[in-house]
């Protein structure tokens, strides 16, 4: 059995009791590293935490095991119970439909554990998750590279009085260009695109697009480390959040659409 | 303090660490009611489960409790620590601004921890969250209030190629017109809509307006009771989903946009 288990947004006591009991239950634990796990207040020594209440060791499975060693993993999980560990919830922003896809072909059974997401944490400020349109991502902006293709979904959802959420890139265990170019692999420091980095690429992208989907001006709410002891949440025009510290990774910023009364009573809590 | 706690959605396992250290810590322990209790797995009687886990009693809060008494409940989450346990997330599918506000107005801490909600659990399938558009509530038509606002929505998403999540209709502790009419509060009994009579209404709609928004072959996937040991997911047209027996509540139902090959993949391990 091959058991996804989502580990929630905070740290190591965001796990569930069903989550729990079937990490004590397997017999060989994979946790993923490539999407969020320096988010997770652990770094790399930051895992014994995670060991010592779980008991047995953990393997850190970085995107290359993901996509190249998975079968493995697999081939393990039809002889004994094992867990593959996610940070958030299994089919939050980041999806394991592919390894549930190769789990189904090889005949492993799997089972999800389910747990918060950024997708439904970003509720805390107040805004109704069923007045969201469609979720974006931002990418860092390259000198060569500028994709703005989020400028038309937020145009869309804010002409229908939606909030758009802004998943922010994340950029873990990329090769550098170099290391590319003398073929052996080496590996940019991490990186995490923050509010301010967000706003400005979404300014940049309306002053070249001109069609007035939103403005310095625009409400919006940032949030950082969704879920932590010392997780910030600020709303605030955009304006005014380039200009806040929301300190350490994980960002996602919410372009807010119409409020209804009760929104805004709890906006304001949270205003700059 | 008050601590708002997500349940999450199967059972008193759902719980996170972090949740159940907070309740080990509160004096007295409200939960939500009149939501979705009666799906969470518990009966009236069954509330002894979570008081067992949590080693002391559990005060049921329906509807009129807090709408009306809310601020006795954040009085003595002045002078104490008190937890209101909610099923699922707590700004999932139901959100508890109003509790919120009241209690910042109130001058009382609050602080949420966060569970897996509905609306990001339906991610278990295959499709996308980020691929979704606005979420819609379908309501229980009678004789006289068919409401179907739902419907441009629906016509939207699709028109984008986006997903659409349908939370279907729970009638808890609605007082009867009888009993209104004799100026005496006597409840009807709890109904929760299921699959198959949301999909009626939708067809229903859909021949009145006839603006071919969907239709009996519309691909959809079904879930019910998401996060239990027991839940259903099954993928199929409306059609098909319409004979399906998805068994005890809640359900609810996603009406599938433009699916990418990943997702086709995800859907085929559910079809009917």
């Amino acid at each position: 059995m091959l058991y996804i288990i989502g580990l929630g947004l905070g740290d190591e006591k965001d796990i569930t009791l069903r989550g729990l009991e079937a990490v004590k239950k397997c017999q060989k634990l994979y946790i993923e590293s490539y999407t969020s796990l320096l988010s997770f207040g652990i770094s790399k020594d930051g895992i014994s935490t995670l060991e010592k209440l779980y008991g047995k060791p953990l393997t850190v499975a970085d995107r290359e095991m993901v996509e190249e060693k998975a079968d493995d993993m697999l081939l393990e999980a039809r002889e004994f119970d094992v867990a593959f560990l996610v940070v958030g919830d299994p089919f939050g922003a980041t999806t394991h439909s592919d390894l549930v896809v190769r789990a189904k072909k090889l005949e492993v059974e799997v089972k999800v554990i389910y747990n918060a997401s950024v997708m439904n944490a970003v509720g805390v400020c107040g805004l109704q998750l069923y007045r969201y349109g469609e979720t974006v991502s931002l990418p860092f902006f390259t000198e060569t590279w500028r994709p703005d293709s989020f400028y038309e979904k937020i145009q869309r959802n804010r002409g229908l009085g939606l909030h758009t959420l802004c998943l922010l890139d994340i950029r873990v265990k990329e090769p550098s260009l170099e290391s590319l170019c003398r073929g052996k692999k080496q590996y940019e420091p991490p990186s995490f695109m923050t509010i301010g980095v967000a706003i400005d690429q979404l300014l940049e992208v309306e002053q070249l697009r001109g069609e007035l989907a939103y403005n310095e001006d625009t409400l919006c709410v940032g949030f950082a480390r969704l879920g932590s002891e010392n997780q910030k949440v600020v709303a605030g025009s955009m304006k005014q959040l380039r200009t806040v510290d929301f300190g350490q990774p994980l960002h996602c910023l919410t372009i807010v659409g119409k409020t209804h009364p009760v929104e805004e009573e709890m906006l304001d809590f949270y205003r700059s």
